[in-house]
């Protein structure tokens, strides 16, 4: 899809159909990540990929909705601390980095015909036991892929007078 | 562009132009920010739009390579701390969301053939000095907008068995 189509369809889809996400679909949608730029190209990410199946309840502790593990497969995207790049006056970049990767997952999902929703209100403390993270690892949002089983709402966003300064604050 | 092109072809460039970017291209890039989700929907961030023209010595506090202020517009994506959503660990989504936003931008760029190039090593005490910040904005990334005057690299990345899990860690 081009573009600015595909930023303008994509939305948070919150009802999954069961369809299974084929094969060829979720490597096209993990080498769109793959691809992604990070600080000092160090790629400090993993993304864990989570078939529901038979792991509802499990997963539902993480995040407590139905429509989470409605979808045929779940994805974490994961921060390695000790791999990220980290300004001199201490800033780490590892969000910023895991965002980046997880738009082009998000991004490249819509075009590939899936559904998926971005979820930063997760338990972390039972993301790190049910996927078993390591301390140096960090959970930084979630999302459903599977067909979406819902309608797009219009955005709602601010103007972009509000969003934009020219020259100084 | 198709986005799977898009995201090939997008790369970070370190040479401009000095042609003018037309404002029908500005405003493209900027529309395409503005409709980035952000977490809980607070669109907790702010571009700002910089002309280097007369301000190369100012903007070169902030970043001092000399292709930072080659092209004719700067932008900086900050995050604004007291609208942005935190979680209820106190893990605070702003990077996340001003990082979606500065993606969208960049890739819109690639799009409309204008180059970018994510930068998080800069100053971020002259960054508030030159763009006058209140205390409770943060700029997280900047890029140069312009068009390019360097050729693409190949992309340097880890291969996928490295990056992605399999349901645990």
């Amino acid at each position: 899809m081009e573009f600015t189509e595909l930023i303008t369809k994509r939305y948070s889809v919150r009802a999954y159909k069961p369809d299974p996400v084929e094969d060829e679909k979720l490597q096209q949608v993990l080498e769109a990540a793959r691809l992604a730029p990070t600080a000092a190209n160090r790629q400090p990410f993993r993304l864990i990929v989570i078939h529901t199946a038979g792991r509802e309840e499990e997963l539902k502790r993480i995040y407590p909705r139905d429509w989470f593990v409605q979808a045929p497969l779940v994805i974490c995207a994961c921060a390695v601390l000790s791999e990220g790049w980290v300004r001199r006056d201490g800033k780490r970049y590892t969000d910023v980095d895991v965002a980046i990767v997880m738009d082009h997952l998000i991004l490249a999902a819509a075009n590939a015909g899936l559904g998926t929703c971005w979820i930063a209100a997760f338990d972390p403390v039972a993301a790190r036991e049910v996927l078993g993270l390591p301390e140096d690892v960090e959970p930084v949002v979630f999302t459903p892929l599977g067909y979406p089983a819902d309608e797009p709402r219009p955005k709602e966003r601010k103007p972009l007078a509000e969003l934009v300064r020219y020259e100084r604050w």
